[in-house]
């Protein structure tokens, strides 16, 4: 039934008001979509009467035109056999991440997250570098989501049997091997050409939760057909201005096993990501525009081309109606208050996720670690603690991290950029080797600290006496300290 | 009626006991003014019978002449024709901020209030940049105003509808699109050749406040002509030690239709500003000064230049006698403590400015935004809290940092410097454009923190348990650091 | 009796299922061992056939195979005149390390521990150096181990007589010449080819008591004959999953003098060092793993080579059986709580360890420092203070640190790395350097306290109010920072 | 009555048991005092039968001969006339020195006290600069001395006429321009040629007190001489073990009007000052220490060599016979904790001096101006505040410090390196500059902070709740840090 179309026919159609892209071998007429377009007119114009295929991809998933267009913008499929095929030379930065990739240290030389961060950076392509590791404004809430955990220090008790240590538990309802879960993050393909379904192989072997993101580079079906029968898999969902989308989703998702649904919270707008926003601005070197322009028009990378459809007028009353629309239980991820985890509670949430977003969106938010106790509290207090799971993000990097976490009530924790950047730099082994680092280093821990089981970890083996403080240190006395002669130890000058 | 004397006859009167000077065309015999001369004698004995315009303009206020002395030493007006062009040659310096202007970045480019003070740094010429980015002695005051929004973090709420968001505001009863207005800063033509104005223009596109600078470069009634009809503008006020002076100027202010009195009470002298003093003592290589002088002569660079006729007499008595002259509202500039915004509620004032000015004078003197939330408990501890606005200015730079104010009860924020880097980097585009990143920041941040108007922004959406702690490090323990050798994540050594 | 074997025909035992070794003119078979080698197989497979003396040397205690394996491994002696003397060239590193110890300083110049560090880091070869300063994960704990003490300040006395000074003391009924005492370290000839004899040694001519390892590579009797007829030895303790290897370890101790027995209780498992990990695996280049390799085999380094023998189970019910075998005092190194402290005494032991193992071991364990008050007060409020003595290791680099720990109830302090880098760069005369340098300044901090001897130290001569303060600073906010131009004090720029 | 030596027959007692040196032209037989002497025998050695003038002279007062030893040991005068002048060829240093004095910034260039020591840091020969700067062990305490100022922040008021500041004041019943004193420090001459009577003239002409170091390169009556007739000198008290040598030198010193007798009470020994070791061992080369040596000779450097005659069993009991031997108002200097400001007060002492000797005795020692509050509170307690004047000093660099330690209690605060550095780069010009930069900058504050007069300083001026905090930051997380991608401010990064 579909049409044929010739590429010397697409190309015809190049101008604003007449404008056709050919996307994995459909051609689309973007005319009316033109103004409404998340990542701004430039960038399809840029492909106006082309194949767009190589830029769509890892930054859409593959069913969004199905999913949030009418059908009739599909205007046929290109005769492929006539699109020539283009010569593509390597860049400069193709050249420079081919050559990281040729060098890149082993595996087992990858002793810590950070390895893998660090890694990434040399063998990523600057706009996925830019878009995983950017944080918003000053990206100060992004790096205190690690060092919070740097105010929290142990209280290990000896002289405990600790031959035999298990870090199984249960997550809503589900077994695990861990109390950690891979959390939604978007565009997997920038990272690697396979996507998400990468993480799904991985969280198969190594018996980890999944939370399946809405922005996601693959197509759902795509991610949950990857896994395994009895592996566990959670939604997260951005809630579309048009309910209906919602609706089909909630309830396919559903459908198709997914055990939990996150709504997420924080995100009635994106972050200003500066980083992500430079990258493209100097990449793209947009010719036309000119001093005199006044507008403030932010260019936003690629954060901004993904979110045009997060509802800002989302709000508790629509807890009731996505209950009515799914049995899963409903969590809300994004919380930041106490006053707002019980919100949740008393609307009938079955939990939620404290997050900042990963620090992308509000700078000077706190992390979920720092409210943590004081939402265990404020649940307690009122009643709503029992069976009412908490789960926290952000900055998690260490074995140590997690049993922190633990110790002060959570059930769980999501990590999301690590094993992005383990993904993007050694596919599905850098995924599973990653999680066995955390395997290792909480099951140490637990050693230490003398326990043999998640249920052991108790509150009073962390002293967070600093959790909440915020220092900042004086400006520096610059002219006291540069006219100071530092010590120096004795070192073997002569050599 | 003017007297037309020749260059020739000009140059004769060049000595200390003589001495004439050509300024805007008009002949001034400076003799008997040369010892009051805030700028020093030397400065008018370099261009003792020649033309000192050039030098003249960026650090005077046109009109200051008539302003300030006698009509006598006006001697006539010079022969233009026969006054010489001289061919200026361009200077090293000239050369470099030339280039460097020829190759600014796009004012696209510019995603915050950083930005236009690093470009502008390469931009000006020294002695400008000196002049505006100095603070006094150790500029330990000028960077912790912005470094103690730091010690403030939020507490955001979630599950709003904040769709429709309206960040306008009202201030002294007018209406303004964001609660910030344009502080007064000296000396405009430093940065820009319009001077002052150029942010007049920029406020009235934006619908933004201006506060006209006592010391601005451009005249008081350039800058109110320069606005729009409905434009908002206040007068900020350096009491001079003749009342006569400084009542002409408040009459004359509120017949030009002034919505605001803003009296400086934090300069009884001007601070000690070092990089300002140096950059002026290198610039000038003062070859007469010997090295047995023993007299602390402090070479005061522009700061000094413009200060002269502060009077240090002025006291709360002094209250009574302007409110006896102007109708409009009068603002006490310059408060650093509860106490002092008391008396000023007390002395009938309308509000306050909690300021320190800009880390220009006292060092160590507090941030206007620590002492904020004291200054409206003491107000209210009195009853004086009623119809008494509260501003601050210091250190904004983010729209998050105008938030925390607002939420800690300021009515408004003051900015300065940042469009003063805006205004000479890009003229009034830069300045648009800054109050538009300013505009988009804390309408982000008012979304993120789940509020749709200003009059929602409360004091317990912030957390400031640590504002009033100045952490001071330990003295580094080099020994121990240099000893160490540091961790380092695994990266592509073969790279 | 014993079997001499040829060279010739060890060689033809190089394979997995059937594997000689020749150590020390013994040839071994080791094929039934070569799963449990806790250092792994492949070192083993390595030197598979061949002499493996060299490698075996300063990582085992001389008497190991003769303590854990069965006699029967032991095939006889390998023909000494047969075996062909391999002749070695010289490595790069070799190099290096032989010109930076022609190059050394004099021993006169070192002035404080740190300097004898930095010296070691430059003649030690890399996997001593590895396995000596390496701490676990982040290396958090190990740093704070020292800087801990920066958060106690002195409270020093005048106008007291301070002539005589003596800082001798009395440690589990010992006397000594101060509050110190070496401890127990294991693998002493990976920096010294004499190992810890060299430290005993020391320990004689200053009088100063020493903590004999189980991990030592001198064996114990080595050690124990190295000492003067009077000189006190204690012993450190790993149980030994095979309580038999324990019990005759421990009872043969006691017969041969010890004055007291630490049973470790902070090392079910070894921690994760990573910069020795890292340098083993640098140095190792395993050609065989390949990146497919999904399985989390940690390389471990010199530090998971030795401990095989740590019995996980060891628990405070063990300590009845412990007390059964030994009248030695009875001593739990690696305390770490007050809680733990307390049942140390209620189970009849004779004091406590505070330590972290060096941040060998959990991250993010406090220093002993920090708890020590803490524990003396738990101590004192159930009444298990009298006859129990304190002790705390970690950290101790100055005279001012023994001072602050005595003040704040230790009987004394270990000391471990610093006498390993003074024994590893200048031998038995660096040691004693060292242990000079801690007595004067040991006595110089006395003196200035006003205190003439140790019984009249007292926790008031010490300010702890920020000692369990964790201070974490704000993420650095880079814009605001970089776009500052610092304060410079004028200098002579003409030089 | 002089007998006259040949410098031959000088020559001839070169032995250590037969030893003579000349200085300033006399003959002394040094052999009994050669065991005895601080500095060491090797130095006196290195000139036996030699004129060791030119080294004897920067380190020790000329009468210290005449005070200490006994008439005997001078032989005669050397024939000064055979005595043959040595050429003495310029070292790298001097050369170094000269070059750097040649290229000194002009005088007028100096804009606060780190300005002068940028300077002394260049000008200074490597033993004068290692003297001065130097302080104990990790020079925390030297350092903590200055930024402990930083941990007070002000509480300025406004709206007061300021127009007439007087920063005069009274101390110890003598009237000064300005509440500080330059405070008694060893070894003028090795900074300037003249020594400690360049202080005393710039005292002079800005009307200041100088206090007179028992210590001085200078005689004590060439200070007193070189003093203007009403001019006020305080007599800073070495004690020395021969109460008999004090005895005469407080009676001299009391008959040639000094106002105040300053027993020095914290160096019962002297501390540790590193850099000061090391740089004269540097300089040295002592080629016949061997490594086998295994005694503790620390090199004291300057420091030591001065400093034998300081009695350790010096105690309050001894004050009674101060007070018997001499009416000058007896103050105690190095007082540290408000218990022993207390026994000051209980024995009748005038006042005392809150110090830690700069920070180079005993280090930790906390900072003079953190223990000045509660010193004040407890005299108040103990009623003993009337009529008892509590000096500090230590870090004293800019105006704003002066007026912090007056606002806690100090009648005035002593300042050493400072005018040392002032004294040494630039003489007596420097030292005036600086006290002119001090009386500027503490007018100026004064202005700010709405005070016209030293008694109007008050308590609640100053923020000091964070005064006795002393914050050390966790140990830095490298791993993190590195990996993180700092935030850049856009630049011009074209040029």
């Amino acid at each position: 039934m579909s049409v044929i179309i010739s590429p010397e026919e697409v190309a015809k159609h190049n101008k604003k008001d007449d404008v056709w892209l050919i996307i994995h071998g459909k051609v689309y007429d973007l005319t009316e979509f033109l103004p409404d377009h998340p990542g701004g007119q430039k960038i399809i114009m840029k492909y106006a009467g082309k194949d767009a295929t190589k830029a769509f991809e890892p930054i859409h998933p593959p069913d969004i035109i199905q999913r949030f267009l009418s059908p009739k913008v599909c205007m046929g499929s290109v005769d492929l056999a006539k699109l020539s095929k283009v010569v593509v030379e390597e860049t400069e930065e193709d050249k420079k991440v081919r050559l990281a990739r040729e060098n890149m240290p082993r595996l087992e030389e990858m002793y810590n997250s950070f390895d893998f961060e660090t890694v990434a950076r040399s063998v990523l392509k600057s706009d996925a570098w830019a878009y995983y590791s950017s944080g918003s404004d000053d990206e100060i809430t992004m790096r205190e989501n690690h060092s919070a955990f740097h105010r929290i220090w142990f209280r290990p008790r000896v002289m405990v049997n600790v031959k035999d240590v298990d870090t199984s538990t249960t997550m809503l309802g589900s077994r695990t091997s861990l109390p950690i879960y891979v959390t939604a993050t978007a565009l997997g393909k920038l990272g690697h050409p396979e996507g998400e379904v990468v993480l799904t192989k991985a969280c198969k072997s190594r018996d980890i939760i999944q939370m399946i993101p809405t922005l996601a580079s693959c197509s759902f079906d795509e991610i949950v057909t990857a896994a395994g029968p009895d592996q566990t898999q959670w939604l997260q969902l951005y809630v579309n201005s048009n309910r209906e989308v919602s609706e089909k989703f909630v309830r396919h998702a559903e459908s198709r096993g997914m055990k939990g649904l996150f709504i997420t919270a924080d995100a009635p707008q994106l972050g200003h990501r500066e980083k992500d926003m430079r990258q493209k601005y100097i990449q793209e070197e947009p010719d036309e525009i000119t001093r005199n322009s006044t507008a403030v028009v932010r260019d936003q990378g690629a954060a901004r081309a993904i979110s045009q459809f997060i509802d800002p007028s989302l709000c508790w009353d629509d807890i009731a109606w996505f209950k009515s629309i799914t049995k899963m239980p409903i969590l809300i991820k994004g919380i930041q208050t106490a006053e707002d985890a019980v919100l949740a509670a008393r609307h009938g949430c079955k939990g939620v996720v404290l997050s900042n977003h990963g620090g992308r969106q509000l700078d000077f938010a706190p992390s979920a670690i720092e409210i943590l106790a004081e939402v265990m509290e404020a649940l307690k207090r009122e009643n709503l603690d029992q069976g009412f799971e908490v789960y926290i993000d952000g900055g998690i990097r260490r074995g140590s991290d997690i049993f922190k976490a633990i110790a002060l009530g959570a059930t769980g924790v999501g990590i999301g950029r690590p094993f992005l950047y383990a993904m993007s730099s050694y596919g599905v082994e850098g995924v599973e080797r990653l999680m066995g680092l955390f395997q290792d280093e909480f099951e140490m821990v637990m050693r230490f600290m003398g326990v043999t089981k998640i249920a052991d970890i108790k509150p009073d083996m962390v002293d967070i006496r600093n959790i909440k403080d915020h220092f900042v240190s004086n400006p520096t006395d610059y002219l006291s300290k540069l006219a100071y002669e530092k010590m120096q130890p004795r070192h073997n000058s002569k050599l």
